[in-house]
């Protein structure tokens, strides 16, 4: 038996955990490896998304790196490991890499610093992204002969067209945040100490402004939205509709826009559960 | 019975029409309220698209607002009213919002001023968008405790990408015609008062110079192509081919090219019902 | 019967061939008709695509356009023909315009000059597009009465989204380089001189950098991805995965890597035929 790698034994320190108002900061926390993915780092960072889904004091989830980078790629050292033990891949529990697109809560990427490989994978995975415009970003697939992990074949010509996707996937080239802003991969790049700031800020304001029973909707309507034709979405949408306009948010936020005043809309219940 | 809404009694005004030399302007018609979308007017505006597309002397639909707005959402009186009715939803009679994409012939939308909410939909179901650029945009849903209405969920990522469609839908953040240009949410962004004439002079460049029977094949390919795989789109382009080639317009616009001259082609002649 | 065509007597010449180091150069070569496009410089292009794709000393295929331009379009003389024979439409030998979409291999155009009509097609289903600045786009159907061939009105919102696509289809507008990169129709816009070093170029830094088996995989699930879900493609990558950890190029790759070293990787051997 090979020793456990230091990960193995201490979940809870591979990622943070902080409630500030409504809006959850969840900071990947292995600075000295600048955050290398993990099979432990996964299951506990998606337990929370888990948690937070059903907290109704949690109105937005935003993810960042603690130190230099945000996510540097699979740990080199679990990595090596799979190396040995051909067909068993590298385990990532049991929910998979796009598993925040699948909660009711907006989930926002503050890449403070490198992202690659699977690190840029659950970047591309927030609905929103705010990058330091000097934060290098690269896929790392090709340069080392693996496939492209984890859906970001399908989810990246979605966000910066076939063109754009199939660039960065058959180079692996490093793209600043700069870039990534024009091209569409990030919403915004920003000074560098001024990323997380100005996630967490536009968090605060979804978190304020916007009705966490319409986000819910959206979500879901724009990431079924992108498998399904346009008569299923307008169907799904009108199925809605009655729902929302009985719904208190709906009282709430016109009344709110009719008195120009800021809305006080109620925090998520948690999911039902068949 | 609470009283009718003057909108109710005086269908004919709610849109304007006026055929400008094959160019149909619509002009959605009540500035007092920012042209504020109501069944009426829905009904109003596709009937008037309806009759264009029957009409050979209608090569391309432009629409805009009167006054200061494109249309300013959905009328605040007709959504309290709808608030009272749960279950009933806002309704738009026969016609889904995403109607003006089923025509055979091109509709420009010219933004001259705010579009929120239903009026932003009116706007992005056009083909082609022309925009004030300091015309404020907004999808709205989010702040009043909605869902993404009429197919915005589908059609907002198809032009924009996902996470700029995430970011416009979970926030109803306004939109500047100018940012709206840089993410491709509209096709050009000018000087307010430049707007309506740009638009009418596109127009005017397709009636002229793009066969209408091109204009109803392209438009019908792209959109089918959204919903379809890259093989049954290939295998359509094909099966159209052959009766291109043996259509008057084709020899019309071979000819002008070869002779270097502008085409004469024909109008669309009104659509064979079954 | 009419006398036939020049090109119909000299396959050979309608497409150069030339490989350097790897990097397969195809250079369409009528450039006294702007490269016009024709069933027999169609039928050769490809052919040698295919051997290129079985080749293991090829590694990346670049096409470019000898003399002004890339590909002017269907050669007019074919056109005239066609014309006369209604039904049987503009024919292409055995395979689609979107055959190099099938490779394993990456196809970069490098436009050196117009592209118009088919000849954009071709450089629209290359993975990657190097384009001259002052280089001219046009899509072209719409002004000839013909439909938007090929796949083209699939495969243009894909690239630059809905509205950009059906701009630039309905009106048949010529784009130049600079703003075709502006719109990620070309991923890159060069002065005249330097587009197919710069293609040639990339291609080495593919050839040299990139994993052969990462590149087939990767191509492979972008083109399915956009006709797949996101839970397909997700199953796709993690059934991949196993293959990917157990080949060369991963243990070669991660050496090279964890050396900080130049990665040498083996050429991609023939396809299994079944």
């Amino acid at each position: 038996m090979p020793e456990a790698p230091d990960w193995a034994n201490d979940p809870e320190t591979q990622v943070l955990s902080e409630n500030r108002d409504g809006v959850l900061l969840l900071t990947l926390n292995r600075p000295d490896r600048l955050n290398a993915w993990n099979p432990v780092m996964a299951e506990r960072l998606f337990g929370l998304m888990s948690a937070a889904d059903d907290d109704p004091g949690v109105r937005v989830v935003v993810v960042t790196g603690a130190g230099r980078g945000f996510c540097a790629g699979a740990d080199m050292e679990a990595l090596s490991m799979v190396e040995g033990a051909a067909g068993s891949g590298f385990e990532h529990g049991e929910r998979p890499l796009s598993f925040p697109t699948t909660l009711r809560k907006p989930v926002i990427a503050a890449i403070n610093g490198p992202a690659a490989g699977v690190g840029l994978v659950v970047a591309l995975f927030a609905d929103l992204r705010f990058a330091a415009e000097d934060a290098k970003l690269t896929t790392a697939f090709s340069r080392l002969g693996l496939v492209a992990e984890y859906g970001i074949a399908w989810h990246l010509p979605r966000l910066v067209g076939a063109a754009r996707a199939l660039d960065l996937l058959l180079s692996s080239r490093i793209v600043l945040g700069d870039e990534a802003e024009r091209i569409g991969l990030v919403n915004r790049a920003l000074p560098r100490d001024q990323v997380l700031d100005a996630a967490l800020d536009h968090a605060r304001i979804l978190a304020e402004g916007s009705s966490p029973a319409s986000m819910a909707w959206i979500k879901a309507q724009v990431y079924r939205g992108m498998d399904s034709d346009l008569t299923a979405a307008c169907e799904e949408a009108a199925a809605l509709m009655p729902e929302a306009f009985a719904g208190a948010d709906f009282s709430e936020g016109l009344a709110a826009h009719l008195a120009k005043r800021t809305p006080d809309f109620a925090g998520l219940p948690p999911r039902e559960r068949g």
